[in-house]
């Protein structure tokens, strides 16, 4: 392999010499800037033999270097060992950016490429300006790796399918027409959209290009006349094609460059984090007008039928959580389970509810010190035996034809130490706070972040992920443009949105803890002060009894686990199997006495 | 007065069409985008007749308009009666913004101008641009209004006064030293500072140019060599001026715009929302650096030294408010007191104050109905008479030679109702949370600021001002960069800030409860998750406990408020006067049984 990768970055220099480039950014990134990639777009993992989900590498014609975050630090530094390629380390002290290292190391005059179709419009505007200021000159260019990599996958293309109005709440002509009406708010004359999973909500279509996303390859050009879906038409069977012929006109993917030439006309509404770079000359033709896709800001708010597909959605994922843990023995703690063997349970019994596709994401499960590393994966080498008492976190959710799960729940095994229920409680604490805020209308994410984190950091912890993200329908499990963190995301929390609520704790060596709910943005009552929002739990799994200390909660906390459990027991108990029903009791005993 | 407007407006007019302008911006600002101004700028006011401290006001050659915020609508109704200025309700549906306004009512081709001086370099890059796009002019002028105001008031001159190290904490070289090291990392070659306050902070000089603001008009011109301050030599004494010629050159006002051309080489470093348009031409000359004024940073982190003369300064105005209020009968309401008397007795106790210079800003002294408008001044007419039950909002400050105050307490005269009480108790609560968080390194203020509302939204009820405000160091008593609101202004809180912590609850008609003390950000250790930060308390005056519903309290806050009220009656016992005694200890007894 390693012998592999030197040959690999023998033939890129090759092709930055014939392009006259000094310099060679991969970003790892698709054509769409999607969070996950097809293993066509895989480059990172190409050129460097590091198989991690985020990095950026750096080629010159004398060397090579792999940014990648503390997550990866081990993984990477094992992986890279005999490529030539360094290892840079983010976020630790003294390492530079990777702009900065090019600015640090490159002689004025030279030139750093990259492929055009992995960088998007405004990122590649930032960077060219940046090293402008140092006279190096940063070109897009063609994806030079295309010539390096001879068996290179294919771009996917799976079959589509077509979600009924009766599970999507609203036909594709409707939702144009509120795209169409945006556009024309905007004063922009069309709009390019790139961003794979709206062009999935737009068209009520799904597939299977990328794993855990049921998304297809597209592009899609909107003016107030037309509407050109982009993606390859052998994915289409006749009835699909027939049935969507009178909204769209369906084009091969690849026509997307030469056909938005001539049907570009006047300016262009788009999302320069996500349109490619191969779009910039003919998008700023005229002076267009940048921002989020109107899709985007539109998919986020769920519409009521959708909604009635994620509390379904719920309820199966909440009977296959108790028909799997009703079978598990948890006080033993002599190697018979591992962190496989439970996550593999729970998808077992996923798998049996009816519409049940396939994981949203590749489960986390995490036993004792692997629960600590919180996007920790398990493998058949580091797969942990459950040998002793400890906790495990489990991450995982479900794709259903109606919807989407993302739960975390933090089991036991065995007895818990104090510390170990005192952090449990902790965490606990602030998942309840979010949960049970209500808050004005145009209240943003950003605002609501401190309500997980104010108990845990009386006693010196914190976290450092996200709070919460949003969740797609039956589409990807990130999806924006809220959040719940800390980071200053100017976007209010509507109606409809559907996000999570995953605060923990991760101790390095010893223990990890999440508690992960879904939760959706209800109306809650008008004042004289202004309208109010709060949150319905979507998710209905008990929580680890065990694990919580009752003299750290209030009141007011108590009644609302109670109040939790009773909804779960209510919810669930006539649909669990016969033998799960004790353990469902059980488990949502009330707390309060 | 209507009479001279329609005159005023008349001769403007005249200037704009020499100028061959359509329309002309009247910002209200000065030449240093200051919160307050001096006479000299109130432009507003001039041309309008409105004597509010808000608005922007836009001419056109047949018709005049004046925006200004919901404060303001009843008083500028009637100031602007029979005048020709329309007036423009800002954030009521419909009413578009000024420049929405001229895009809707201008034709293609017209020009639109606005003193150069009194606008920023990146407002007027934003709206020649957005003008730009509708086939408009935008273009900094002159001020038109020097040639028709005749008797305009010169610009201010005070006398400056020097703050001696062993108030100020560092000199003023020392504080030079400091921005220039970060004008050398920022790779800027100079700095161009236009924050008047910030001049005052770097200097180590006070003078009384606005009221309230104990500040010079003044620019300053800084590079790795030089340093020169641009403000009328004839404020200096021989000795003031012979201390500090050492550290800065002293030039004219006036003569900064001449100077600059020749002073500036290579690349600048300026804050292009504080900075004026006159400036432009030369500092954008090559491609600088915009961003906040290196000082605002530096001077926003109080030094020790700083601090003491703060946490002294609230000792002082806690010995005024127990000797002022320990006067006053709470049970009369038969029209004894008014609002003036009531602001008037506590500023009468705070003048005896050693070092007490005057107000920190024009005292808030509210009763009733009047205490629910937020910025309420009462005036000679409005004064109200409290000759019935209720509600006293005072909101109230102090300069000190070495160091400032802001204080809100909400005073109850005679018998709460129900309601009241409740009301006081949420906002107590929500005042109490914020003062009591412990945080994480890194955590900006709109993280916190939920916890100042969280108990109310709970009840439907909110406010609409910030939770809290920076505080100068005898100063502005407002001060940037940190705020703690629900806007995301990315600046990390930092040992040393002082804000304010001043939720409310304002019922038109009714009542309005304000309670406000400076807090200032303290180390509070360090763990395996990082650095954690919490807030000292600086302000020194007991709430009113007849306005508690201690039902509504945990133990918890129940301890916070006895043990800040045992501080209280600690630090003030020796220093009031002896018939104020009683009432001090009355105020601090125990809530908690």
């Amino acid at each position: 392999m390693q012998e592999q990768i030197g040959k690999r970055l023998d033939s890129l220099r090759r092709r930055m010499k014939e392009a006259d480039l000094d310099w060679y950014l991969i970003t790892g990134s698709d054509a769409h800037m999607s969070e996950y990639v097809a293993p066509h777009w895989r480059t990172r993992e190409f050129i460097t033999g590091f198989t991690g989900s985020a990095g950026t590498v750096l080629v010159s014609l004398d060397g090579a270097w792999l940014w990648t975050d503390s997550r990866y630090f081990i993984q990477a530094a094992h992986q890279l060992e005999g490529t030539g390629v360094s290892l840079m380390r983010m976020g630790v002290e003294g390492v530079p950016e990777p702009e900065d290292f090019v600015m640090d190391n490159a002689t004025r005059g030279q030139r750093i490429g990259t492929c055009a179709q992995e960088i998007g419009i405004h990122e590649f505007d930032r960077l060219e300006k940046a090293y402008a200021r140092h006279g190096l000159a940063f070109v897009a260019t063609e994806d030079l790796l295309d010539q390096v990599w001879s068996d290179r996958p294919a771009l996917p293309c799976t079959p589509v399918r077509q979600m009924p109005v009766s599970i999507a709440g609203m036909d594709s002509m409707h939702k144009l027409s509120l795209i169409r009406s945006r556009l024309a708010a905007s004063g922009c004359d069309y709009t390019l959209i790139s961003t794979i999973d709206d062009i999935a909500w737009i068209t009520n279509l799904r597939a299977d290009d990328v794993e855990c996303n049921p998304v297809f390859l597209s592009f899609m050009f909107i003016d107030q006349e037309k509407a050109v879906l982009f993606t390859q038409p052998e994915r289409f069977s006749d009835t699909i094609l027939d049935s969507i012929s009178n909204v769209f006109r369906v084009r091969p993917y690849e026509a997307v460059y030469d056909d938005l030439a001539s049907l570009a006309h006047g300016r262009a509404y788009y999302d320069d984090a996500r349109v490619n770079c191969r779009f910039r000359d003919i998008l700023t033709r005229e002076d267009g007008i940048t921002g989020r896709d109107f899709s985007t800001d539109a998919k986020a708010c769920k519409n009521p039928v959708e909604l009635e597909g994620m509390r379904k959605s719920h309820v199966m994922d909440g009977v296959a959580f108790v028909n799997a843990f009703s079978q598990v023995d948890f006080s033993l703690t002599d190697g018979t389970y591992d962190e496989i063997a439970i996550s593999s349970l729970f998808a077992a019994e996923r798998a049996k509810m009816p519409g049940y596709l396939g994981p949203s994401f590749n489960p986390i499960s995490g036993f004792g010190p692997n629960g600590a590393m919180c996007h920790y994966s398990a493998s058949a080498e580091s797969n942990a035996r459950i040998d002793r008492p400890g906790l495990l976190v489990l991450d995982t959710g479900s794709q259903f034809e109606y919807g989407m799960t993302d739960l975390t729940r933090t089991l036991l095994f065995g007895e818990a130490t104090p510390e170990q229920r005192r952090d449990y409680t902790l965490v606990l604490k602030g998942h309840l706070a979010l949960a049970r805020q209500r808050f004005i209308q145009g209240t943003r994410g950003y605002q609501l972040d401190i309500l997980a984190k104010m108990f845990m950091w009386k006693e010196g912890m914190s976290f450092y992920h996200g709070t919460g993200h949003g969740v797609g329908f039956n589409l990807n499990v990130h999806e924006g443009p809220m959040r719940i963190s800390a980071n200053p995301i100017d976007v209010p929390l509507e109606v409809g949105m559907v996000v999570s609520d995953e605060p923990g704790i991760y101790k390095e060596g010893r223990h990890g803890i999440r508690i992960e709910n879904l939760i959706a943005v209800k109306e809650d009552g008008e004042t004289e002060f202004g309208r109010f929002l709060s949150f319905e739990t979507l998710s209905l799994v008990p929580y680890e009894r065990r694990l919580i200390d009752t003299s750290l909660l209030t009141a007011e906390e108590l009644s609302q686990i109670d109040s939790y459990h009773s909804r779960v027991r209510e919810a669930l108990y006539d649909k669990v199997d016969a033998g799960a029903r004790a353990y469902l009791e059980r488990m949502t005993e009330p707390l309060a006495v």
